[in-house]
């Protein structure tokens, strides 16, 4: 006998669990789809050199690739993707003619990552991305974050923040001082102000910045939290201080965002600026942003992204730039449960039809497909067991109502009709009047 | 520079063909749902041990087998999934107190095969299955053939048939003359008989069963193919002549299935009996199915499956039957590409917002927000390029209505709307009327 375990950091996704996740992602597809970003798929296993070829993964993250190999095939060829945005690089290098820009794709799909097994966190877990890629347009930016302010609420989450910077700010800072090199390392430090707090962020500066430089940047960021008048603030003490016209350049596509998305219909207590928002990837070029849930920030950011440069550069000397999100359904879904807003079911249909023994199969099968014909789930329970063991089959998996088919009933061509919640029942309906009676029971017209 | 290609026998998918494989996943998963199957997902990556123990794979696709490996792993301990079938069975056997039964799920992932790479012929690929578990009632049997009947009728297949059989009644024929035991390799070659011809399955059957037999099966199977009337012939060439009680089974199963089928509205002439269906893999025990297009024969079945008994004896041992079907996905898409069912499109949405130079953007990003409010999905295009461009990028991707705002309207509060089809042009249509107007040029209420 084999043990079915899965392997170490893997899992099974049970009904309860998957029902939540499908009704997510189609929500997310269904909103990604509204503002015209259309669905592209790429292969789980990619060649080893576009995956390791210095273009978006970290060094972590390339430790923890895994190899994939058949037989007959070399080692060291092919391996599985740890992100789509690699593959996004790679797709949009190779296919740029035949697509035409600018390009708005979305792609849902599962990543791997050999990270060390911990709890909550997984060696596959699912990415949901969506990115413009070929204009510098604000719109493009506007729209990134009205995707996100419409999946989250379209999933039903109350309330959450989306917060904004953007990197220029700070990096026109470190230009005019002469330090714009360090970059990379100074705004990966400050991407963990919120995880290790201020003295471990100095102490990583220190090495890196002039004392007053650490100072002038931690002073922007305590500034730099709140609504559009932040960015007045900045245009003092950055912009006007500097003359660096990256650093305007910021500020400006931030207070233009924040009125494009006003225009949008984007509530202003959604959005949040925060300066010292830098996010830890080096190839952000433009704003950045993240998502908490309110009430729930210590679960991190449930959707962040940003615009960047040339994410291509390895696959094509076209130079493009690009701006898009990626929506982390795990985090949510274990925030939504947390929480509470999420209603666990075990059934997608709200219908159980179930029949006595002396009943032919031909009639639940039959008041089955009319049910389905007016556009209502039902589910035939497929043996005639005992009523209460199909009844409690329904009332444990979720099912609204029981259609039951007796043997009283049958010669009489009616059923009767059970609230599997409060157990009341409707006896004798008469077969006729099956899809009016229970679109009423369930609270559907008519 | 990386050469930006997939590895041999991998492909991307674009736009074009992504939105068609969403829109069938979409409707097969609806339909899916509405008999009351739920949605699970496994692991891409399961231990080795579970795939290669003798469960559901033959032996050539064991050969084909994809081997993972992360660092600090042991070599030939996972493995890429060949199928959804094995991973069903582990699951059932792992879960099956949390599940109870009957269990009725539905799968949707890609699977891998190391193949030699060929025409239409992938490496990934995606496999639909849906099953009902722990139960051997008809109306299991019945919904099977349902769900095919209702999934390839909502993809708007025009004409299809489902070929029924069950192979109780061969088993039964071979029992009585006491060579069960070759009932694998019989019911196997017979399998191939629309694909190599009657000559060879004969030389294969030779030296396997007496030449009575041989000849016995081939009549059978000649007068097994029709509608219900062959199941009478059946039952007086095989279960009068042999008495044997699977044999029986078998016939009366296919009549009540026949039967409920009717009950159901799966209309007759959808459905085909062949005695020579048997299906080559060795685990099914009772019905078995193929469905083919209609004049597209020669694509071989989009949808197939049976009845099985012991998935599951690798990981538990505690018997349980099952029915299930599996859609071929890519092969229906093929087959609905060439006969042209299927209108090639680049959008999911029907309107392109667009505007001059000299507009501001904060009104495309408003009146787009208007007609997604409104349930019309609407891109907006990002950039002010020379009309020209914009409305061609609308055109060739397949969006139906411009929604343009020009220099001459912007004072006016008005828009032009564009037909691009036709390119005929409503001119200066007041905001305030934007969504009855361009619902009423998609044909949308009101």
């Amino acid at each position: 006998m084999i043990d079915p375990r899965v392997a170490s950091g893997l899992r099974d996704i049970l009904p309860s669990e998957m029902i939540a996740r499908e009704r997510m992602l189609a929500a997310f597809r269904q909103t990604f789809a509204s503002f015209g970003y259309v669905p592209i798929d790429t292969p789980h296993i990619e060649r080893m050199e576009v995956l390791t070829g210095k273009g978006a993964g970290s060094d972590e993250v390339l430790r923890q690739i895994f190899e994939v190999t058949n037989k007959g095939g070399k080692p060291g060829e092919l391996a599985l993707r740890f992100d789509l945005t690699v593959p996004l690089a790679r797709f949009v290098a190779k296919h740029l003619n035949e697509l035409g820009l600018p390009f708005k794709r979305y792609a849902i799909g599962s990543v791997f990552r050999g990270e060390r097994p911990a709890k909550g966190r997984f060696r596959e877990f699912m990415q949901c991305d969506f990115d413009t890629v070929g204009t510098i347009s604000s719109i493009a930016d506007v729209e990134t974050i009205q995707v996100i302010y419409e999946a989250l609420t379209a999933v039903g989450v109350p309330a959450f923040t989306i917060t904004l910077s953007d990197r220029r700010i700070l990096d026109g800072l470190l230009d005019i001082f002469g330090v714009v090199d360090k970059s990379g390392p100074v705004l990966r430090a400050l991407d963990k102000l919120a995880k290790v707090g201020s003295e471990k962020v100095r102490a990583e500066l220190q090495p890196l910045l002039p004392e007053f430089l650490v100072q002038k940047i931690f002073t922007i960021i305590e500034h730099g939290r709140g609504g559009p008048e932040v960015l007045d603030r900045a245009n003092t003490e950055v912009y006007s201080q500097t003359g660096n016209s990256n650093s305007q350049s910021g500020i400006n596509r931030l207070r233009r965002i924040l009125e494009l998305l006003d225009a949008a219909g984007v509530p202003q207590d959604r959005l949040k600026i925060d300066l010292g928002l830098t996010r830890g990837l080096d190839y952000y070029t433009g704003i950045v942003f993240e998502t908490t849930v309110n009430g729930w920030e210590q679960y991190g950011s449930v959707s962040s992204g940003g615009r960047y440069g040339n994410l291509w550069r390895l696959f094509t000397d076209r130079p493009l730039s690009g701006v898009g999100g990626s929506i982390g359904l795990d985090r949510l879904l274990a925030v939504m449960r947390e929480t509470g807003w999420r209603q666990g079911t075990s059934t997608m249909v709200p219908v159980l039809v179930a029949r006595f023994q002396e009943v032919d199969e031909g009639i639940p099968v039959k008041l089955g497909a009319r049910l389905r014909g007016a556009g209502v789930g039902a589910e035939v329970f497929p043996d005639a067991y005992p009523l209460g063991l199909q009844m409690s089959y329904g009332s444990s998996r979720g099912h609204k109502l029981g259609v039951i088919v007796g043997p009283d009933e049958v010669g009489r061509e009616v059923f009767n009709l059970r609230d599997l919640a409060t157990r009341q029942e409707q006896k004798a309906i008469p077969w006729a009047e099956l899809e009016p009676a229970v679109k009423r029971a369930l609270g559907m017209e008519p």
